[in-house]
């Protein structure tokens, strides 16, 4: 990331220079620790009777095969995350057997191509839905249920509600009013935390546990992070140090951020970091009122895939990336190279080694490429994937982006800029109130001009 | 794209002056049509023998149940995408029955995890690998390769070769000397066609007809696609007025383009077009070998998921980016909206609407909602998904690259940038001729002071 090493990067005097306003950062995110919108940094702490009746409820659920999440953004992304890095690459199709724990899926969508073929491989009597919305009001996820319980109802009759749970918010929304009348089990959401900062609540450790990951290890390691963060300084800070650097490569022209892990189950991780990052950071004005239009747009990237598509464009292209590679230092299983090509020296010199091997000289081999080509990168080493690391990770990633937010000065957890689009939705499908705004709407019709039909 | 509707378009006047610039493009593409790297334009006509091989050799596995691509990059991401949007959601989860057609799974990379885990889910068998890779010297397919190889001959003897199929470079490479050594059936990436440009040729129609996708119409598809460009001026081409709006806009400072299917299905389309956009354009160099460091970062979003993660971003954001939507009018199968929810008005206005229905409401108002914070977008409408859409849609965008790279005035296929990064590795592994390269490389070890351990 530094100026000594690459064309792109930043100067130690430069950074020394933003010292001052990284430890402003900390002191406002620390103050802030718990309150508003910030419960998410007391999860790692609060939640030992949460997890105790989630594990009570994973046992009570025993016949579940099949455990499904409807849900979306916020509501999704976090379980997939975890269930793709810490189980099998195809839990799914390993015999139950071997799989020990339930069929894992997780709807995140309104398409009726993909729900209509989850009804194809499901059976409702050993199915779990979990139903997530905090407001209780996502238009994707209530049709999902409405659809669901239908579903449920006509197999399975009065028995239909102990396949369902809900996650919601306790006290407001129709969610938890439904669950109410209807008898579903509930988790809650906290009030202080936001869809995309909930992976550790029971949005993301219902799910976890139900596919038999160690939830008390996640938030072991989310608390290892959160005392790193708290108790070092700006240099020691890892989230802090970060976060000011990709400040600082923002300010200079890095207007995209590629999240490039070299670990096939991390892939995911990717996806829940983009919601993060873009929805946190993305905003139109700071909390002066100014307007600022700022915003890094993540991009998912996949070592070592990716540098047979992506890489091209990191080295020759603009200067106006940093890359984040995370790198895994020893995998979980591995294969050795056989011998077989003594007569072809391009391939030979490859037997031997493990696919671990390769995996991991790629990543560092595209490291050094990006430098020699001047191009900041960073790298995020972890000993092995597990609960304890990638609850600290997904912890990282979450404190890195508060201190984000303090450093642009804006609200890091809020997402005014998807009401006009929901609004719009509103129009088109003829909710009542949303007659004006149906009105406008037709006004505004694409003209034919703009039209090519072929 | 216009700046008649959205601050950050692009007037008429100014897309006038540019006429002449794209017939240019388009003159410099066709006079290409069929030479060097342009073969892929001829894929569409010159493929009956191909096509009707690779049917009898489909025929010919009958035996097989599971069909798995080992490639990696352009080897990969065409095959993936076609199964992706042609077969069930769950195809691999179907009963046989239901099925019909082989499982399918392409290993795009190195993660010893992922292929441990297909090994654990397959039957030796009753399986085919296709072994993909034009040079025959793709660390990551040869060293799967070997390890498959040892895996099946442990366990069919001599058999092992019936179960390799591998398309590569008819006479150049390793690979098709040693599959002339082993005796496996083999197909053949023209010399004239790229990774990228390649899924048109057996690199994506053999699996493609191995998991039952109709070949011929997706032909057809590009046929019609083909001609449509050839023969219409600046104007009514779609693909060159696309490509001539993505030019303006990034000169004008839009160095992002957002691919967003309203479809779960085409989700790694987006993938297979972040490779050809981003790889075919990002360069260091125009063609009179100036330093120009060019090319837009193709990113993948997803409706209407990704409106719960990167909307915000996109709405509020920087004006950074071009957004373009695929819509799909008809989806191949729906649910309506059960009743249920009477006495909550916020969920109730869904009920009686179809799942298609809320996507589609979801996709225009985004697209409204981006216009009115004046950001560009636009839409690719498909009448539905069939083999004929998809495959014109691959060959638009080939078309829209292939133009775009001659308005940006590089070669579009070529990747210079990929040669540092593949030395390195070979340097790390211990290749001989690659002594001095890791020499360097110790030299340039990242320094104490740049790793911080927690």
């Amino acid at each position: 990331m530094m100026s000594e090493s690459v064309k792109q990067g930043i100067s130690f005097s430069k950074l020394d220079s933003f010292a001052s306003e990284a430890e402003k950062a900390k002191t406002a995110v620390e103050s802030m620790r718990g309150k508003d919108m910030l419960g998410w940094m007391d999860l790692p702490y609060n939640q030992s009777e949460i997890v105790k009746n989630i594990k009570n409820y994973v046992k009570e659920i025993s016949f579940c095969e099949c455990f499904v999440v409807l849900g979306i953004g916020g509501s999704a992304l976090g379980a997939v995350a975890l269930f793709n890095a810490l189980r099998h690459t195809y839990h799914n199709e390993l015999p139950q057997s071997k799989r020990r724990h339930p069929r894992f899926y997780c709807i995140d969508d309104a398409d009726p191509e993909r729900l209509n073929a989850l009804f194809d491989i499901i059976n409702p009597h050993k199915t779990v839905f979990n139903i997530i919305t905090k407001s209780g009001a996502t238009s994707e996820t209530m049709s999902q249920y409405l659809i669901v319980v239908e579903y449920l109802e006509k197999r399975l009759g009065q028995k239909a509600k102990g396949h369902i749970v809900a996650t919601t918010s306790e006290d407001s929304g129709n969610l938890i009013k439904i669950a109410k009348e209807k008898g579903y089990k509930t988790f809650f959401i906290p009030k202080s935390v936001g869809g995309r900062f909930s992976v550790l609540s029971p949005v993301g450790l219902l799910p976890a546990a139900a596919v038999g990951i160690d939830i008390d290890a996640l938030l072991d390691g989310a608390k290892k992070i959160d005392e790193v963060c708290r108790k070092t300084d700006f240099k020691n800070n890892p989230a802090l140090l970060t976060a000011t650097l990709m400040y600082m490569a923002y300010r200079n022209g890095a207007n995209i951020s590629v999240m490039m892990p070299y670990s096939f189950g991390l892939r995911t991780i990717s996806d829940w970091y983009c919601q993060l990052w873009g929805e946190s950071l993305g905003k139109a004005e700071n909390r002066l009122g100014e307007k600022i239009n700022v915003g890094q747009t993540p991009v998912k990237a996949l070592g070592v895939t990716d540098q047979h598509s992506q890489v091209q464009l990191y080295v020759e292209g603009p200067f106006d990336k940093v890359v984040t590679f995370i790198r895994v230092e020893n995998f979980r299983s591995d294969v050795v190279i056989p011998n077989g090509c003594e007569t072809y020296p391009d391939v030979n010199f490859l037997c031997g080694h493990s696919l671990a091997e390769l995996t991991n000289a790629e990543q560092k081999s595209t490291e050094y490429a990006l430098k020699k080509a001047g191009k900041i990168n960073w790298t995020i080493t972890i000993d092995k994937i597990d609960e304890f690391n990638i609850g600290g990770l997904m912890y990282f990633f979450q404190m890195q982006t508060a201190y984000m937010g303090e450093l642009l000065n804006i609200n890091a957890y809020n997402q005014p800029g998807v009401e006009e689009g929901k609004n719009a939705a509103y129009a088109i499908l003829g909710r009542t109130g949303y007659e004006e705004k149906a009105r406008q709407m037709s006004q505004d019709e694409t003209e034919k001009k703009y039209i090519m039909e072929i």
